[in-house]
């Protein structure tokens, strides 16, 4: 069987749809694995889709996908603009990984601008809520099939 | 019949696929004109693909967009990070804009960082290359559907 | 015949009252341009008043209204903020030229806060919606009468 | 009787006209107040003219403005560039205030530039000399009218 | 009988309460001073209460503190944020200073995150409105008991 | 019975008042714990103090608090000026949150004067060692009660 | 017959000479067009010469010069400091590109020190006026002799 | 008679040598008076002294000594780093400023390193104490002497 | 027996030699501890070499350190450059604390030039690879016996 | 005889041409200098061609130059970019300096775009390997005869 | 005998009076010097006044009077704003240093307000010509007598 | 015999040991310089060991390095923060070079940060006094036998 493709969810992301959802929406994280799982089906892929607020599991989950997974869909959350040790596991493995977002990071503060996991994904998607990260399984389909 | 979404293309686009093959691929701007369409046609999405080198154009192309179209993908080359006219463009219509780039431009030169389309958009995809059109679209055939 | 002063609209400014009006109000591009008629008159100024989206083309202007006009009142649009080819076509030609905005730019974003155009213009108008044309108006008459 | 539009100025406008003439021309603050008065008249606007070096009494002034005033046309000079104080005192008094300065502030020292004043006016006016101050007044007449 | 604990206000606070009281409250500054007394009592503490729009009268309250003062609560007002005199005023008298601010400075723009007065008191207190002076006033009977 | 305020205490708090006491004092983080709960106990609040020196385990319990707490005193120590992490789980929770330093971080080093936890709390107290830690139980009663 | 240099002059540079001679001298763009027609011959050289104050335009000449020419020599004017489109459409052709100035722009303002032409050209010769156009002919033809 | 120099003292100086002596030394504001007076004295010159912490004070002052005086020695403290209204005042008089510092004032914080004053003089003093008052008299001294 | 000198290796570390040899070469992070062990025993010293990708438990271990080491050899990857708890941590123990690192920082991206670490640290030693483990040794073993 | 002109040389281009030579090509200082000669016979000028890596020793050569030559032709080395002392020479003497740079330095690295020689000088020439001399010289005629 | 106060002079020093003596007046160095002597002389000092274009031989004078000199007058030239090593060769000797410049530089470009000279400097003088130096003299003498 | 390695001292190394040694010990340069004979010896290395106060002179030795040596250890004293000229010689020699100081260049001013020897450099040691010379010779034996 293949490695199956992480998807890593950072900081925060566990409240999604269960807070504020006048603001965020109802669409929980469970949902967003929900559709992962499906899309992935489609597209012949497995997943292993994780969350943690811990900077170091995050780094500790990346060096597990370099062993034992395809690639990695990562949503590092508060992490994307401050961590250098996320940055640095990406460039440690030599899986793909792609960037995913919910919300348009370059439309908010100054300081999400900054991405340290852009600058060493090989692609970032961003904006369109939880379809995002189906999006982003279609482009590691490709990624993985040598697009 | 809808108004077709508008896939608009700026500067130097023009060009890929027809020099420096070893370093930018084969495909074309035909090539993803024409992928674009097949993947409009399955979703269900007319498409209207053009290219300009001039920043005037790309704005009334906008406008444009706003009066007769659904949506706009925009790639807007080098005018990405130096345009406060196209960002005003994006922002004066009401039509979903969504922003493509071939290459991961988090990953290049500092002044490619900032992205004036980015911070009005509805969102982005980068470093996908040509898949990042088929992206957009399926983005923007859920946006369309209230997504 | 005296020479008529230029009215220079620059990008997006055609959609002005159009879109959105909720939001920039009912007042249209063409409505502006009744009033300095209007004004133009009681002042004993002729004036020519046109919009483009091309910076080239504003250039090519400035360079008419040299040659052929007694001043230039510019609302350059966002261009403003980023054109040097603007600036120095302001700078190359000898009648004055007076900037204005119908918005206060110094209450928006930061990048709204550098103006080319005000650097070499002889004075600025901003904040006063379409009256700020009118109050240009007067002032070119007094500039031009020595004032 | 209607209440007056405060025409306020700061530091070292008392010396206009009076020093360095062949620098800055021979129109005294006196002269300005007197061609406000006319123009005010026209107008159908009363005024109160005043000058002041002291950041302070300025801001006692606007407060005063606030209670006693129609709106206010404010040259504040040096403070313009520095002062939070007389900021916050614009901010928190609910009549029309209007920045008028006699040269192109824009034009001039990096330090110039920002104007805190700016920030909260409802609009500005620079680089007509004392024209400026009547420009001020019609916009103010404008304003007033719920231009 | 002990020295008096100053608390000074600065520019603009005179206003409080008394305008746009649907966004700042109802809460005047003399309902502050009254709230003042009666903590300052149950504290065994005595209080000199006063407001002053000028930056140099500020610094003559804060040596006159020096001189026959216990310690001051200073709310400098927009003179936080710009004030070298007042931070060596405070620099240079020897009595304990606390800084308290009504809103959140740290949550506004940027300009307001510098304090002058916070680099040299002994502590701040923001965001609480107008229990931040009671709970400066408790502060200030913790460090002159050599808390 | 009422939800329990989390006081919650960031990374090198554990070793107050057991390391170097002759720069720091005598005063441990148990002995601020006792203090807390009597203030508490005088105020109606039950307190729920706890200490950890990992990122992760702070967003996990600002989320418990959101779920199960009434408020939050937080002292984020270093993470304070590092931490979009637990920046964004201070917005992403309800109940208020009061930061707390022990010393006046604006007197300190250039990168301690940038709080990400000041920038979403209620309000911030800093400077007055552990009393500060009383005052912001007041200040979370004042504020629970609608203050 | 081999390909033409192709030398190309951005915005405002068609008035050289026309306006303000006693500043900038009576050289117009014609007299250099046959000063560089006379050099080239004596190089072997054969060359395209053109002006335009449209960026598109320039790009798009950047682009036959890619197809047609043998090489560039490119004074861009003031899209030297703004444009990366123009700098992208440099790095896109294959045929080397000479940046040539009439004044010294290292001694101007500081936005006219960034010079995207420069960073990407094959070299650069500002300060020399109208002989800068011949001394890069002779660079030009070095370079594509071998150099 | 001659007008005399004036020599002004801007906010706190009316503390020195009365507070912290430990540190500022016993030297008292009304004893460099009387040293100036002496030196004055030898020079042939007459002085005026004062001191106040008021900006708007010390824009009035300058004024007078423009109408009034022969030169100004001026000590503007914290006004120094932050004052426009200071740096205009001088600009608009025609008569020398020398500016003195009792501290190396290059020597402190950052913020203290920008003088508005020190950018207008005519020269420059710092680090000597009282003496530097002198030395200002006798380079004063030597300017009106046309030195 | 003396206290033994913590080797603490952060985030990504573990990876050592185990992927990319060619870049990274082949030696592991097991080789670099059983070559620290050899020359510790040369240097009479003790050591307990541990790596950990969490940040909250480098801050753990340096505590421990500071109760029960003589010293800290500390290669804190990616947080060396965004860590202050890290840095916290290490000014709250008073063993010395040796920074070391594989490659040359100084050498690479601009947000690696800033350490965090180093700041605190007794000194640094980088670029020499696994041998800088070795030279850290020394240097600590000169340092504990007074050097 | 003619003065002759200085083509003087910064630190370590005696190394040219002698060391990785795969890098930097062949061509020696002596084969620049011997070029130099030919050019300047044809243009009818006299050249003196030196080499030093001391600062001082081009700081003394300018004011040489400034003496006993007609002009400088000057590639000032590393020098280029922080020196204040060879950048006040060339101020300080009247004779013209064209700069001279083998590499195009606006295409390295940031710290390169600042020159101080640049700032000063006559006009630039870069990026055209040991020719940049030679048209450096037919621009220095040029200059000579008031061109 | 007492040891002389070295008077030392920076690069470009050697050349005043006798070039451009239309703008930097006819005063030479020698001039200077004598004038120094004399000075001298009345305050009972010995001199001993020198100049060099060498930054290295500034370091070696320093260290020579740290030795031999009983202060120094420095005049760095260039080299003030520039020379790390210059301001630590006048931090690693006891002797005071006088910083002195002939202009104002506090009005001149940005890049000469930064004075590393200032920073470890006694005090300094600008803007004074020659007279400077003899001010800095009196300002040593007091110093010396412990002022 | 082999070439020996270069230990190249910078300014103000010289005063090592004999000025203020209760504040930077009392080991002078020729104390390091028999220390590292000893351990070069132990290392079976040659080294050559000198010092300067001329930024030329050092660019020289390195040269000579580069022709003559088979390794440099250098201490570049304050020309490792500003010499440009230092790191293109470090770049344009074959020979590794290692950079060592004193003390920890990281914990000093901000200036001091930036080291352009660094950036070109094997590798850094700092922070351990003399014997960081020796580790650095350590290190160099490693490099040499290719480490």
């Amino acid at each position: 069987m293949a490695n199956p493709v992480f998807i890593l969810n950072g900081p925060n992301l566990n409240l999604l749809g269960t807070r504020q959802p006048e603001i965020y929406g109802a669409t929980t994280l469970a949902d967003i694995e929900a559709a992962c799982k499906k899309r992935a089906q489609a597209l012949g892929l497995e997943i292993d889709f994780r969350q943690s607020n811990s900077e170091g599991e995050l780094v500790d989950w990346l060096h597990e996908a370099g062993r034992a997974g395809a690639g990695v869909v990562l949503n590092a959350g508060g992490y994307t603009h401050t961590s250098v040790a996320v940055m640095d596991a990406i460039s440690s493995i030599e899986v793909p990984v792609i960037e995913v977002h919910l919300s348009n990071i370059h439309a908010r503060e100054d300081y999400r601008r900054r991405s340290y996991v852009g600058e060493v994904a090989t692609g970032s998607i961003c904006g369109f809520g939880a379809l995002g990260y189906q999006l982003a399984l279609e482009a590691m389909a490709d990624v993985l099939a040598g697009g």
